[in-house]
């Protein structure tokens, strides 16, 4: 029997990983060049740590490690016989694996708080691991790429991850839309009409309108439980269009009556006037964003891509009292996330990897024998020098076996040094997408070779 | 209550992020530059795959996964009440964490053995976790770095892993010496002195004769069982000496009635004259190396760092058989492994660290107010467009708290951007380390700051 692996886990061969490389150097490289710096956390957290952060739902979810040595120990007979998964969990197991990078990321603040300069620009890419039930596109293991300024009530944070997520994707070569809304917007929309309670589900209707048209939306609001005077006031919101400005303008007069939302607005403004025009293109005022509304407080980012069909690949905001789960309040901080998986297939989708970043080996020497192969070994190791990737076949196999070797790893050049090459010392070259074969003497072969 | 993480794993901050980086980047890229491909697998594999492979010892030190969900659902009284820790830790987990890369990289071969073209050459790089005891050096999550080829019996193969060895401690400035044994030479030795179940005491025993001395190395094997015909034979081992043609020689004579013995002794030479010269110069016959002796069956290695005493810092060998214990018989490989955290111990106390490897942000802007710092964050677009890492400080805070973030994070240089500069289209730029400070027109910034 094949051995396998854990459902909804994954391995990654060599082209899906450089790839993925790609992918992570290519953020990596942007959060840097914003002084952006790198740490990492255990895989395994104290469960005390993570228990409580991600609701019910996320307790269950969390892989709990069984303790070590005779972890029933300490369990009386009472505790076995009762059954209960839930307590026996928690008593078999003090270790989880993490769930994700944030609540790792608040206790490695509270943890080094005296080490730490304030404001502290962090990124962090590493696996996360959730119980959730696999399907398509959804994992459990899978990796977040999390950059988040904490100790920083500036809104140039927030101007400053807009600038990231543009640079990324414009690298990648993906072509984007930012949203951009905020959560004083929302409460300031609640506050108006007052209906606090059903901001999530007039921000769904009136995401409808596309669809469903002005009428269906009133329709749902007022089946929703909204009075007349509400959707009254709602129309222009609704209705909003424009240009970003536009938009700004009319929410300021929906939200004349509330200072929370009058702030929300000013925010999402001076975020708008501080990006770069350039950059002010890609970026949409989009009322109807509403993620992470338990735990966002200010301005929240969703980027959607224009040329593929596929939910949100980027998104984050502003929270606040990252770390008062842990002891230390009053730390406030705004963050994104990348999801590596959805660019990922995006950038299969649409072909976007470049050549040189999927490349592997870029010159195979055949082996013709023992001499012949001690021989290549020095030509090796001289363009290796020049930081060209080659192999020399190990074997002296049949060539025939070589050059499909040469053909399945999608190696550009073959060289065949054999008795007379080395007599004359040159290197026969082979070009494996043209065919053309030509002889160059060994200084010639670097330059040969390309990049 | 300060929050915490599980005794013997580590949160690695900026510094120590970039060091590691630093030491994995330098790794990957001679992998790379050889032909090595690289892979990931999950961290979590079926306990099935990984029980059994470590021994009894290691199958207790295997991080064990709590099924999700009841998991005492089909567990019956009886095996409750027996509370026996290891058959109920069986029945309570389907999933453990990776142990080490070698396993699960037999089972991606095996499981992928229709997509692999043989030899298949990969690198891996990743944790790994084992429910050991942590102390001083020691773990219970850490990162191997492991380089394998399968599926060729050819000796390039070796000559190709002592080659990486060096290029990788040279590119980190660690001069070192690789030892080379065969195993093929320690099974010879014990066929000739007639006692094959002593070969580990045999090593051990003249490993001591520095120590010791050549009586004393005698008086062990003696008392260690062996009879004086067997410690009469083994003289010349223990005295060996010279340069490596000349213990070959010796190893050739002693050896000569072992056709196993004299198999080794022609692998080890292979690959030293295959090796350049220069590379020569490090590499060195060691007859006591005994590592990995249950699973090694041809050459052995081991680098010891010179400068600085401590272990070994990267160990390897050849195998027979990986994948036999799932079911795909007769496929060998060899393969090696570099100590991270020893490397970097090393790289530390020899202070070896290249400057721009382990340097963040080069310049910061000094924010003076909203206006001031709009005008900073063009400016800063421009240099990161160098791409050199820089930062705007987010927050209008005073001068000294600004200043002393530099210092803190060793930002090299700081930009002091005011109503003047602004008028005047110019950049006064400080030096941190000398203090020196001068007025640059914006389009010689980037080439003050230097690389």
């Amino acid at each position: 029997m094949k051995p396998s692996i854990p459902k909804g886990t994954r391995d990654f061969g060599p082209v899906e990983m450089a790839k993925r490389n790609y992918i992570f150097n290519t953020i990596r490289q942007v959060y840097a060049r914003h002084g952006y710096t790198q740490i990492e956390t255990p895989a395994m957290e104290n469960l005390s740590t993570l228990m409580g952060k991600y609701g019910e739902e996320g307790d269950r979810l969390l892989f709990k490690i069984l303790n070590s040595g005779d972890f029933l120990a300490k369990i009386s007979e009472e505790e076995l016989a009762e059954r209960n998964p839930l307590h026996l969990a928690a008593r078999f197991c003090e270790k989880g694996l993490r769930y994700d990078l944030t609540v790792p990321f608040a206790r490695y603040v509270v943890q080094h708080r005296e080490e730490l300069q304030m404001p502290f620009k962090r990124y962090q890419i590493q696996p996360v691991w959730r119980a959730d039930r696999p399907q398509k596109g959804r994992y459990r293991e899978f990796y977040q790429c999390d950059a988040d300024v904490v100790g920083s009530d500036s809104l140039l944070n927030e101007v400053e991850l807009v600038e990231i997520m543009q640079e990324v994707f414009s690298s990648f070569g993906i072509r984007v839309c930012i949203k951009i809304n905020n959560r004083k917007i929302l409460t300031g929309i609640a506050e108006v009409i007052g209906a606090s309670d059903k901001i999530v589900d007039i921000t769904v209707a009136i995401d409808k309108l596309d669809k469903i048209g002005l009428d269906g939306v009133n329709e749902e609001l007022r089946s929703g439980g909204l009075d007349e005077t509400a959707i009254e006031k709602l129309q222009p919101i609704i209705k909003l269009s424009g240009t970003n400005a536009e938009k700004m303008q009319t929410m300021r007069q929906v939200l004349a009556t509330s200072d929370t939302g009058l702030k929300g607005v000013e925010e999402v403004e001076f975020v708008l006037r501080t990006l770069s025009a350039e950059e002010q293109e890609n970026v949409e005022f989009d009322l109807t964003l509403a993620r992470g509304l338990n735990y966002y407080t200010g301005c929240i980012f969703e980027v959607k891509a224009l040329d593929v069909q596929i939910g949100s690949i980027t998104g984050g905001g502003r929270y606040d009292n990252l770390t008062g789960i842990f002891g230390m309040p009053g730390l406030s901080g705004v963050g994104i996330s990348f999801g590596a998986d959805r660019i990922y297939d995006v950038l299969n989708q649409l072909d976007l990897y470049p050549k040189d970043a999927v490349q592997g080996v870029r010159l195979l020497f055949i082996n013709f024998g023992e001499r012949e192969a001690a021989h290549c070994l020095r030509l090796a190791r001289m363009v290796r020098a020049a930081g060209i990737s080659v192999e020399v076949y190990p074997d002296a196999a049949k060539m025939k076996k070589q050059m499909s070797y040469a053909n399945a790893r999608q190696i550009p050049f073959v060289a065949l040094v054999g008795e007379q090459e080395m007599a004359d010392g040159t290197v026969s070259l082979k070009n494996m997408e043209s065919g053309e074969q030509r002889s160059l003497a060994i200084d010639e072969l670097i330059g040969a070779l390309g990049k």
